[in-house]
Order: C-alpha cells, then sequence, then structure tokens
C-alpha cells in the first residue's frame, strides 16, 4: 500500500468531528488529530516519567492541546480521544492505569532507575475528566483493529496481529470478537515462555520469556558479543552469509515460530500479521523461516493458516489510536 | 461436592424431554441419557477404529439406542444429543469431522498401528440425519462449559478448564465467551511448546509439546526407567520423599505451570480450574507448585490469578456433553 493510500484512509467522512489520536510508549509519546482532511498536527514527547503518577495524563491532555493547534483544530471540537498504550494495564475502579515497567519505577526496583516511584501511572480517569469519549486499549488491540479494519486482517474472524520490534505484542481475534481479558491485558504472549533459558533477563523482570529472548532490545544483550549490536548489524551479518549470524537468526525464528504455532494450537487462528521494526525491515529473511516452522506441524491446527506481513507496514502504530474511535 | 449433590444437578426440569450425551475418547466412548429423573443408562465401548469411516458416528448412533433401552427412555423421544470429543476437529461443509491422530490411522502413519487410513471420521452429518437437535464441541469446551454451569468456574467471565490428564487439553473463555476458533479447536494449549526437549514424542506426531512432557501417557515413556511405569507409581514415590520422584514431579510442574501462565499472559485470565486423572489424584502434590510457580511473575498478569481443583472433580466428563445441550 502507498503512502498516499494509506493517507486516504485516515481521512474520517466529511463532516466528521475530529478525534484525537494517543500512542503511549516506554520511551515517548506521540498525538496526532484526525478529521476529514486526513491525520496530522503530530506531536512527540518523551515519555513523562518525573513529578507525581498523575503526570503523563497531564502529558497527554497538554499534547493533545499542542496537535491541535499545530493541526488548526479547535481543542474544544475534539469527540473522542483513542488511546494506544503500552501495557500492562491494572484496573482501578473500573478505569484503566498502566502498570508498565518501563514507566512506573515503583514496580521494576532501583535496578532500572527510573527517576519515580511510582506503581502505576494514572490513564483512563484524567481523560475522561478532560475530553467527552475516551477509550483506551493495548497497543496490540488497536494494531488489531486497524489491521482488520485497513490492513492484512480485513474480513478475518480468527487472527493475531504481531509486533515484533523494541517488544513482542500481540492483539488477538477469535470467532470474530478482539479479546481483552480481565484488565484489557489479552495479548501479553510476549512474555509467554516457550524455550529454556535461564541467562536472558526480560524488562519486564522474568526470565527468558519470549520478548528477553527475541525482541530487539534483547538483541545486543544476547549477541552484542558476537558483534550484533542491534538488529541491522544481526540482519547486514545475515544476508552476508556469516555463519554465526545465520545461526542466529534461525534460533530467533525458532522461538518466534513456536510462539505463533502456540497462539494457533491455543486460539485456532486463521491468519496472523506482524509488524514492527525488526520484522518489518527484516522481512524477507524472518517470513520463510515462520512460515517453514508452522507448516506441517499438527495439520488439523495448521492448515490454511496464513502468516503474512501487516497491510499498514510501519504506519500500523499510526493507525492503531484511530482504529479505536472511528467507525 | 458430594455424589448426591452432583447428580441432583444433572436432573433436568420436570417435563424437560430427554437427551443423549456422548463422550469420545481416543480409547472408549461412553453414552448416556438424561431427564428430570437424571443422567442414566451409561453405556461405554471401545472407541470404533475399523472399517469405514462413518463407523464412530454408526457406533453412536447404535449406542444411543441401547442406552435409552437401558434407561427405559423412548428413543424417538430423544430432543439433542451433546457430544463432547476428543480432537482436533476439520470442518467439512461446515460440519465437524475428527481429525484425531489416536484414531485416524490415515494421518498418524503405519506407526502408531491403527486399523484404519481415514484421514477424518465423520460425525456431525450423519449425526443430524439421525437426531433432531446436535452439538458437537471439544471435550475442554464441553468440561469448561460444565464448569461455568455447576462447577469451579461459575460467574466466571475469564476463565480455563485444563484437564490433566492421559492427555492435556483445555476451554477457554475471555470477556465471557467461550473461544471456538476457524475449526472448533481452540484450546488445544496441550500442544503448544514452553520448553526445548527433543526426546519426548506426542501422539500427534510433534515432539517435545506438552502434552509429550506431562501428561499420564508420557510418564511411562520418559520416566519408565526410573521405575515410574505410570503416574500412580511416580506419585507414591514422591509422596514417599523418593529424591529422583521428587524431581521428577518438579520438571513436571515447571512445564504445566509454563504452560498456565503462558495462558493467563495470553488471555488475561481470573481463574483456571484443573481435573483429570493426573491432576485430581494427586492435586495435594501439584496444586501448591503449580501455585508457587505462577505467584509473583509479571504481577499485572498474575495477581488475584485463582488455580483451583475442578469443581465436579472426576465426574467432569459425565457432565460436558450434558452442558453442551441444556439451558
Amino acid at each position: 500500500m502507498t503512502e498516499d493510500s494509506l493517507d486516504m484512509l485516515a481521512r474520517l467522512p466529511p463532516g466528521s468531528a475530529p478525534v484525537a489520536c494517543v500512542d503511549i510508549g516506554g520511551t515517548k509519546v506521540a498525538v496526532s488529530v484526525a478529521d476529514a482532511q486526513g491525520i496530522r498536527g503530530k506531536v512527540s514527547e518523551p515519555t513523562a516519567k518525573e513529578g507525581e503518577n498523575g503526570a503523563l495524563a497531564a502529558q497527554i491532555i497538554r499534547m493533545v492541546a499542542a496537535s491541535c493547534a499545530a493541526a488548526g483544530v479547535r481543542l474544544e471540537h475534539i469527540a473522542a480521544v483513542g488511546v494506544a498504550s503500552c501495557g500492562p494495564f491494572v484496573l482501578r475502579d473500573g478505569l484503566v492505569e498502566l502498570a508498565a515497567p518501563n514507566i512506573c519505577g515503583g514496580l521494576a526496583g532501583a535496578a532500572r532507575g527510573l527517576p519515580n516511584d511510582w506503581r502505576t501511572a494514572l490513564l483512563e480517569a484524567p481523560l475522561k475528566a478532560a475530553f467527552p469519549i475516551v477509550r483506551v486499549e493495548n497497543d496490540g488491540v488497536g494494531a488489531l483493529e486497524a489491521e482488520r479494519r485497513w490492513g492484512a486482517l480485513q474480513g478475518q474472524s480468527h487472527c493475531a496481529y504481531v509486533t515484533w520490534s523494541t517488544g513482542i505484542g500481540m492483539g488477538l481475534c477469535v470467532d470474530g470478537r478482539v479479546l481483552r481479558g480481565k484488565n484489557g491485558n489479552a495479548g501479553h504472549a510476549g512474555h509467554t515462555f516457550v524455550s529454556d533459558n535461564d541467562d536472558a533477563l526480560c524488562g519486564c523482570g522474568m526470565v527468558g520469556d519470549v520478548e528477553a529472548l527475541v525482541a530487539g532490545n534483547a538483541i545486543p544483550r544476547r549477541f552484542g558479543a558476537l558483534g550484533f549490536q542491534d538488529s541491522a548489524a544481526l540482519f547486514a551479518a545475515a544476508r552476508a552469509q556469516q555463519p554465526a549470524a545465520l545461526e542466529v537468526v534461525d534460533g530467533l525464528c525458532v522461538v518466534m515460530g513456536r510462539t505463533l504455532f502456540n497462539m494457533a494450537a491455543t486460539l485456532d487462528l486463521q491468519r496472523i500479521a506482524i509488524g514492527g521494526s525488526v520484522f518489518w525491515h527484516n522481512q524477507d529473511d524472518l517470513l520463510p523461516r515462520l512460515r517453514a516452522f508452522v507448516a506441517g506441524k499438527l495439520p488439523a491446527l495448521t492448515d490454511g493458516l496464513e502468516i503474512v506481513p501487516a497491510g499498514l507496514g510501519e504506519r500500523v502504530g499510526d493507525f492503531a489510536a484511530l482504529a479505536l474511535v472511528t467507525e
């Protein structure tokens, strides 16, 4: 899909009230507004991690105003705010707060070196006080909804979106319904165990989960001593047929292949779409290996299972929050 | 729950038309009928595996008549047939056929030694030709529905039923809805990979999945050389504090603990109920280890997660098919 045709997707019907789209990551927060003219006015800042635990929500409220100013939209016209956020979430009085280890210093312990002692970051309550309609979902759920609406999962009732990026996240859909779970945390399969490994520490504090083994941030930690300081270095070496790099890439694909197979066996999926920077830039190396891993395993479960690149490519994130607040 | 109170559960409201309850396993088929007088007329036979691939359905139709005769119910009064079956399933023209490796010789290859070359066993189509209402589900789904209705999962919207028996199966419920998937095979998480192991062959033909590592039928294969010919021998030795047995039991609980944690992280569950013969007879040894494995792992996902014994105990199977055809 071309950039132009993607931008067309983001144009709301003429006369639609504008909406704000908020993307919360552990490193940065991005806010845009969208209306009949498309998505625009993108502002981006490092994620607020100092002060009181309402600081992140205050930052978002301020950034929505800034995005409106940049886009020439009046703040009081914003009809809804979609928030696609890293997780996990906890609910307090039915409203989402973040319990993300890379934002809340009170969870991760001093070793993480975060400048706060938050156990949670406030999110949904202050936003609901500021805007008429707010919908907060895990970023995996947002991306899944965007892919089902505009991307590679259109018309799919049994499907998953998988992001293979700095971290590993998912959105899951079975029987035509997006899975949420008791706190909206369904899809945290990046933190499942699929292999024995006791030397890979995850940001969540666990050892040896999928994210600790294959996420972008795991590559320098696990393979830096081999000369692979990031995924770009690793895959450049693999494309040059360096045996050590090929062995590492094969190993990553066994772990991710197991993870995809596990989802298919657990949920009886029809199609899995994969995005995220690690996957997107190296899909020619990764996709054949992932498909080969799954092919033939328990045929009643995997026959007809499709593993495909995300239809929205690198822009899934831009559309995730938009999908949450538009029909 | 006492046997008497369980039997009371199975009494349909006065005046209800009788239903037939069919439980299909790889080894045997059991059929009962239920009405206002309760479940009764149980007949059981080895699972039909010879002749044409309609043999199993013909067996079931014959056994429903036999169960009616035993119970003093007129066959033509049977209003519905609930079928809880081992899987996996495939759909042909929207109707369930079995593609179970321990029933269909054409799937498993000559090594399994089955006396047929079936790729599938007919099921839903011939039953629908014989009875007014037929509902076929994976036995994990049937057990889940029984536990949600009468057992330990009452009132739970985000839950799983796990059977730890000859094999490993599950039924899954998220956001108040039982998961089915594209062919009704959701819940086959016994065939997921949670550990590295290349010496454990599963009945499904894969190597190293959960069922291959911890199911009842894996114990003699993996640990027979240590003197543990079955789970009874293993757990007797563990209760006698034999170090080798304790080490094996600890290892089994790491694999099953990972599996339960993976389900909680993937689906954001509130409660998991466990049944099945291996678990049921050894729950005092297994439950504390499983709870200890999960406790403290990624607290946003596991805080408040309950792991409990099945409320229907060893009789879950009796109630699974009944739950499928009664309100």
